[in-house]
Formats: C-alpha cells, sequence, structure tokens
C-alpha cells in the first residue's frame, strides 16, 4: 500500500463484493426476501454494490441512518430498533414513496407515535426469541395481540409482521450452538405466524445465516456484518480469515526490545474497544497483518494486540524473531474485532485501489 | 431539557469551566506549567474556556488534533503520542510562530524524521516511570543518552525534555494508591532531571493530579480528563458526582415488565463501550440520572446499565417501583463511563443553555 500517512480502515472491494453475492444467493436460492443490515458499512458508495446485487429491501438501525440511504434511491426500509417517539415528525422527510417499516412493542408508544404521524407508515412488532435483549417475548400472544389491535385501531400504522434477532449467537461457543440457536429462532417466529398467519417474519444476524445452509422457512432475512466480517465471525466459525473485508493500517511508532513490544498509532479512537476474551482471562483487539501490495496477508500468529487505550495500541511478540520482523516507522495491517464499530469510529474507508469512500 | 429529540450529549458548561479553574489554580498555587490534554474534549468551544482561565500550553494526542487547535490561536503544542514519521512533512502546516513538541524514543526515528524536516521541532522523550505501555524505562539512561545525543546532532530537533504518563492510575484501587502511583512517577522523573538538568520535566493524569494537593516538583502537568470527568473517575475517588460535567440524553423506546428492563437509545456507537466491572463479574455501562430544567440529578442507585449493543442500551431496575418511574418516550440521562470516547464517539456537545459545541 503506497501513500499511506497515517491510521487508515482499508477495505478490499473484492472480498466485500464476494460477501454480499454469496448471501444474496443463499437468499435467492431460499425463496426468502434478502434485507441486509446496512449499520454495519452505513456507506453510500457500498450500498451501491448491494444495488448492483439486485438488493431492493434494507435495515438501518437509526432514523438518521434511514434518511442517509433514502438519498440513494432504496424504497423499502425498515428501521430496526424500538421507535423513538420523538422523531416522528422525522418520518415525513423520507421521499414520499419510500415504504418505510417502523419497530414497535406495546399500545401506549403505538398510540404516542399515531397521534404525532401525518402519514402511513408500516409497523414491525420485536419478537424476543431467546436474546432477551428486547422484544416481547414470543410466547406472550396476549401482550401482541393487544399491539396488533392498537396498530389495526390506529389511524396511520399498518401491521405488517414480526421481527427476530438471535443475537445470542455471537456468544455462541460452536458452529452447532449457532445453528441451535438459529433454528430455535426461525422455528419459535414460524409458531407465531400459525396464530398470525398474514404477519411476515423476519429473522436474521450474521452468524446464523452465515453458518445455516438453508435459509428457507422465513419471509425475510436481515444480516448485516457480513459484508465486511470482522474476527469475532471469523473466532465463532461464521467466517474465514480471507472473508474479513476491512484492515487497519497502522504506523509503527515505538518499540521496546526489553518487553518484546510493539506501539502503533491505532487505539480505541479507531478500533472501539470490542476484544476476544482469551482462556487465560487475557483480552486480544485484533490480529496482526502485513500489508503488501494486492491488500494484506493471513495473520501473524506470533505478533499479539495485547491493548489499546484512546490512541495508542499495543502488540507483544511472542519471540525476538517475530519481534525483529517489524521496523518502526512501517505500516502494519490489524484485522478489527469488530468491523461494524471500527467502521463507525473511523468514518471512512480507503479502498485498495485509493479510492475514499464514505460513512454516515 | 426542552426540544430533545434524539441521543445528545449534554455538556454542563459551569461544571467543567469549575473543573477548569480548579485544576488551572493548582498548578499556578504550584508553580507548575499547566499544559492541559486536550483529547477528552477536542473542541474549539471548550478550548476558548481555557484561554480565558489564562492557559497558553497544549496537549493533543494526535498530528490532525494538533493542527485543529493551531486554528484558534495556540502557540505551543505538544503532540504526546510516539511520532509518526510519515507525518512529518505535515509539521510545516502548522502556522510559523506555533512551537510544536514531538515524542520521540529512539536513535532511529530521530534520524527518520530529521531527514524529512524543514524547519526546527521540539522533541520531548518518553519515558517509562512504571506505567509499561510505552517509553524508555526511566533507569535505562544510556538509551536515553544515545536519544539525546541523536537530538543533539540532528539538523532540526531540539531536545526539550522527558515526558511521562503514569496511566497506572486509572487502574488503582484506592485514593492512596493513586497519590503513591502519582509521586513514584514524580521521584522518578526527579531523578532523572538530577542526570540531565537541561531537560524539561512533564507529568500528569487526572488521577493523579486530583488526588494530590501539591503539584510542584515538576516543570509541567498535562491532565486532561478532569476537564469532564467521569464515572471510572468518580469510583476512583478522583471527583464527585457533581463534577462530572457530561451526561447522555437517550429516550426510553421500550419497557419490559417481566424482567423490569428498559430499552434506551444509547449504544456502544454513542458511549463506546468502555464500563465498569463489578465485583460479581458483571458490567455497568454508565449511571442512570434524571433530566431536569438546570442539567441532572445525582444517580438513581436502583436504575443500572447492564449491556450496551451498537445503538441499545439495557438498564434493568432493581425493584418494581424504580421501573414504574421510567416512562416510555420520556428521556433520561446516563453519566458515561469514560468521557474521552463517548465525546469522541458523538462528536458534538449540547449545552444546558442550548448551544452546540465542535468537537474534532
Amino acid at each position: 500500500m503506497k501513500g499511506l500517512t497515517s491510521t487508515t480502515l482499508l477495505l478490499d472491494e473484492q472480498i466485500s463484493k464476494a460477501n454480499i453475492d454469496r448471501m444474496a444467493a443463499k437468499a435467492r436460492q431460499a425463496g426468502v426476501q434478502f434485507r441486509p443490515h446496512f449499520k454495519t458499512h452505513q456507506s453510500h458508495a457500498v450500498g451501491k454494490w448491494f444495488q448492483n446485487a439486485g438488493v431492493q429491501h434494507i435495515t438501518v438501525s437509526s432514523l438518521k441512518m434511514g434518511l442517509y440511504f433514502d438519498q440513494d434511491g432504496w424504497k423499502d426500509i425498515t428501521i430496526a430498533i424500538p421507535f423513538n417517539v420523538h422523531e416522528t415528525e422525522l418520518l415525513s422527510t423520507f421521499h414520499d414513496d419510500t415504504t418505510v417499516n417502523i419497530v414497535l412493542m406495546s399500545p401506549m408508544m403505538v398510540g404516542l407515535v399515531d397521534a404525532r404521524l401525518q402519514q402511513d407508515v408500516n409497523v414491525m412488532i420485536k419478537i424476543d426469541t431467546g436474546y432477551h435483549r428486547t422484544g416481547i417475548w414470543h410466547e406472550d400472544t396476549s401482550l401482541i395481540r393487544e399491539v396488533i389491535e392498537a396498530i389495526n385501531t390506529s389511524k396511520h400504522l399498518h401491521f405488517k409482521g414480526f421481527l427476530a434477532h438471535a443475537g445470542h449467537t455471537y456468544n455462541a461457543s460452536s458452529v452447532e450452538q449457532i445453528q441451535t440457536r438459529y433454528r430455535e429462532c426461525v422455528e419459535r417466529m414460524q409458531g407465531l405466524k400459525k396464530q398470525f398467519p398474514e404477519a411476515l417474519i423476519s429473522v436474521g444476524d450474521t452468524p446464523g445465516c452465515s453458518v445455516t445452509e438453508d435459509l428457507s422457512g422465513v419471509d425475510e432475512v436481515r444480516p448485516g456484518n457480513f459484508v465486511f466480517y470482522d474476527l469475532m465471525m471469523q473466532n465463532l466459525g461464521a467466517c474465514h480469515y480471507e472473508n474479513i473485508a476491512v484492515c487497519m493500517a497502522v504506523p509503527v511508532v515505538a518499540k521496546h526490545t526489553d518487553e518484546l513490544k510493539i506501539v502503533v498509532h491505532g487505539g480505541g479512537v479507531h478500533f472501539s474497544k470490542d476484544f476476544l476474551p482469551q482462556k487465560d482471562g487475557s483480552k486480544r483487539f485484533g490480529k496482526v497483518v502485513q500489508l503488501n501490495e494486492t491488500g494484506w496477508s493471513t495473520p501473524i500468529e506470533d505478533l499479539e494486540v495485547v491493548s489499546l487505550s484512546q490512541e495508542h495500541g499495543i502488540l507483544k511478540a511472542n519471540s525476538k524473531a517475530a519481534f525483529d520482523q517489524v521496523t518502526e516507522g512501517e505500516f502494519l495491517g490489524i484485522l478489527p474485532v469488530h468491523s461494524c464499530m471500527t467502521s463507525e469510529a473511523m468514518g471512512e474507508y480507503l479502498t485498495l485501489e485509493g479510492e475514499r469512500l464514505d460513512h454516515l
């Protein structure tokens, strides 16, 4: 990589496009609607790669992010977070022909939002199928009925379906456990659909959608992270190192021979602070790779990213030989633990072809 | 707080100015130069409060941040991170009458930087006095001499002094331990000064400078976080809740009665992911306060911020009464664990007077 002067998030366009094509094909084969979550990349430019792959429906995690993509001709946008009633009026700022789907879960919020609405909006009811972050528990059909009833008697809201996120696949300890949790989520949503046949059912998390061969059985899938993947996904078995599409280029700013320690300019403000917990209680904040003319290498196993502070990253070499391979002043690459948070922190990408791509 | 519509970082100007005045007075009384670290606020507007308090020297943690403040008439700027040689040419873009001090630690880097320099620059040598993040170990005077020798034989570099950061005060388990670690740092730097009497010695971390009454004994102090403080500092005993100058306003987007769980729109993209580890192994990501007309209350002890994902924050109530106090749709306040990272994530402040302040 020529021309690098400071900490930069590199994006391998070919890897990312292949990730998009693979997931789009899998959804197509299963006959389910593909509504990728755009919170990972948050980029007009990357969004266009999805459009070129035939994608028409998208998921975002804030109203602001929805408006960002409304500029690009996306005509069906789900805002997949419990809706913030104070932003109701902003729903009128989407293009008139954009279908917006919001998430609600209580009769009270249905009433509050409806009272402030000027135009029609679809509602997805968030269902908890086991992650326990938010959503109505899938067996609580009396509350679900109450919410649907409130939507049906509202002026502007239309009940569209149920939305679940099996986020506990991120904490699974094996591929089999990811598959089990994803399958359980699908089955619980199918159970709901039997009772509410008019409802669309939407699921989808990157681990589940990556390790499940056949995505059929639901109406819609919403994975997001797969566009870039990251070490968390590799560690779970949801991808290989070769599928990781982003890599931070960091300058080596110091070496300390006595402790085989290497200091890079790359810290929490660049990566955020997600980490991979190790068996011995320590943390790893990335994997070191060599940058080369065509991108980056597979990880160098004898260099570890052991800590991050606000701007500094600390690497430890496991041997003098590994330490000696690194030169003060050179750029190393670090694969991120959590590409969504890292992209958010950096706010920009540099492709291997030298093009700068936007981030919200 | 009227007029809030989405997740917003509130800044109490009066608290922050009092924090600035208190630390500036303490430095003045001790007769040491006050060179506050601006990485916490990264704001032209907040920087002006320091100028109004008589501050003339500042610290930043990247060249980019240095250039941001060079626009405001700051004439003496220390870039307190091992210098990235690839940014050498950018040093010429500072105003001609701005004194820039960079950090170097090896004869090799001194040579590389000097070869690319067009103008004179001061060098601080980073010293490790016990934190073990980076820096030359304070007893390694042979390496220190080598680096000084390299600087003295360079064309454009001038040796100015030694810079240390006792960052291990952040991990202290008592105020006494903060004081001990800070004092040890000062004494080790004083030891160096005996051998290199021409060198300025610069130390300073917020915990150490907050709990040490008499800051004398060094030439310069560089605390930063004190401008806003945060829960990490309160937890350490370095400040009181009443000294915390920033608070995130978050809308309550869902309540789940069965688990006494409250969902707010406020996650890792707003707070970053620093947390306070609890004795039982769980984590806390903030303290909940009530917003009111004049700012915010002290923490509500029976509501806990138990997890953050990318956009969601999850609160647990310790009692039904506490749960019932919160209404769907209202705004709550959350005091941040780490104000530097939270400010960085938000990129903007709203004062209690309704003014929006910049962040780099």
